[in-house]
């Protein structure tokens, strides 16, 4: 399959599996890279230390292109950035910050960067900052989300239009058909969260992973938008956020409530009703958890069937 | 071209122009049906008498199938199906109420009945009732919208799994490529507010048109969600509501703030800072008025171009 996306990273389907806090260590960034796609080790929940570990073990486990997703807010993130140098990592997308920090230094090293953004003003920014490819994440995606609360239905033609730069559209996506209508939107390829959590080669928790094929619709809600606006199950934690929420509290006493290593408690140690579940709307699509090989295959295959499904306009031009 | 939803309604196309308060009279609904779409008139926002005129010039303006929608929470709904079913209109979208209370009474008389649903848990409802097609709209949506908050990205594949009815897609729809992902997704047909809202037809103050174009990422919201969530333009009104909001402001103050007259004071009447502007997300996107004829062919036009751009995955079965 050729896009843009595919060259830029030498794989063979326009997949990124989605760096994500506490699911995507070197197991499953090297199960999505061996299926042809791209797998991204999730460093925003790794100390340097672990970081380094997982990159070793990943290195092992594939021939195949992966990366490593930085948030730049993090407070070691220089020290994660020198072990991505030093490992020979070829591949960086970044996340929660600004891209004119970090991409200079990544790119003398001839590192491909990649940054995420979840509204059109900051795809500029990107393009000054000489990062190679953009995603676009949509309102529907799990975990810290933008404060337009633009849907990927609207952000994908935006960011589009607004750059020359590759675009990698994420936000509901985790079928062959919601691949293809990121395509049809106009992206280049797209970079997958949710369905990938539900694997087999997730270092999230049991619990977690069967809450997430549990999820229906409505299943979900964008919280504390005061702070951080974060996409979560709407647990006994996020009741009593909604609830403080509702009656009007600011930003201090919801930072009170939030404390520290919720997201570790629920998603990584299962507490399903005290820690953060940070998850996409599309979790109330999924009904399985499989092998991430399997996931990638089934979604060509779906998308292969559902092009050809496509209802010809007949010539109309 | 052939889908479900062109042969229930015996159309060329299968584009829907959403029938909108104070913005879909006769004259957009015969243009768009001329052009082999299908036109509605927006019921929502007309007296019973106002509604008959319409019915009788749009009978005049075109010899194509044309529809009304019905919000069936409204106070006059029994005089306005009275009035529909003695003029013979052949098609009816009901909203904003329960399919079962009118679905029966229109079928009798050989009526095509659609309704719109939010949700997942509402397309079993309507397949109970009879209704004979499903619109099912995202949270980019304009106007009236959901509790749960789902995209259009997230909703369509739930409610293709979730009902054998034939599925039209709402919400962020605006162009060729957006009806191409809508079908990508498993929609049968598609629906579309805003692009028509901004068009020559269309009975929506010019200042709104212009206001529509001029909008930008972000330049929406979902307001009132204590009472029903609403997505506007972010205005004066719409500030004020929000400070309420994030003060923990309940229903009953915030439809003191509402009051009576809101909508058609904004969109009809022109007041773009006192008035409520619904419009979708998908309004970033707009940024010319045309005439509802160019609209259809330019959407046909594009998702042919892009229908044949879409990658192609190669021999993966």
């Amino acid at each position: 399959m050729n896009t843009r996306i595919t060259s830029l990273f030498s794989i063979d389907f326009p997949i990124i599996q989605a760096g994500m806090i506490w699911c995507s260590g070197w197991r499953l960034a090297a199960a999505v890279s061996n299926a042809g796609g791209l797998g991204l080790i999730g460093a925003g929940s790794m100390t340097p230390e672990i970081l380094e570990e997982h990159i070793l073990k990943c290195k092992k486990a594939t021939a195949r292109p992966f990366g490593v997703n930085v948030p730049l807010l993090y407070s070691q993130v220089e020290k994660q950035l020198e072990i991505i140098i030093r490992e020979g990592v070829k591949i960086v997308f970044t996340s929660a910050g600004n891209p004119a920090t970090w991409t200079p230094l990544l790119k003398q090293h001839g590192i491909t960067v990649v940054h995420v953004i979840a509204n059109v003003k900051s795809a500029a920014k990107c393009e000054q900052s000489g990062v190679d490819a953009i995603v676009a994440e949509g309102f529907e995606a799990g975990g810290h989300n933008g404060k337009e609360e633009t849907t990927t239905f609207t952000l994908i033609p935006l960011v589009k239009r607004a750059t020359r730069l590759p675009v990698i559209a994420a936000g509901g996506i985790a079928t062959g058909r919601g691949m293809l209508a990121a395509m049809a939107l106009g992206a280049d390829g797209v970079q997958i969260g949710s369905r990938f959590v539900a694997s087999d080669e997730s270092s999230a928790h049991p619990a977690f992973k069967q809450k997430i094929v549990e999820a229906g619709d409505g299943g979900t809600s964008l919280a504390l938008k005061k702070l951080v606006p974060v996409r979560l199950i709407r647990n006994s934690f996020f009741q009593k956020v909604r609830q403080m929420e509702d009656a009007g509290a600011n930003a201090e006493e919801l930072n009170a409530l939030l404390g520290h290593g919720r997201a570790k408690l629920g998603m990584f140690e299962g507490n399903l009703e005290e820690g953060e579940l940070e998850i996409g709307q599309v979790a109330a699509f999924l009904e399985d958890i499989k092998p991430a090989g399997e996931i990638v295959r089934d979604l060509i295959a779906e998308y292969a069937l559902a092009r050809k499904e496509l209802p010809d306009p007949g010539s109309v031009l």
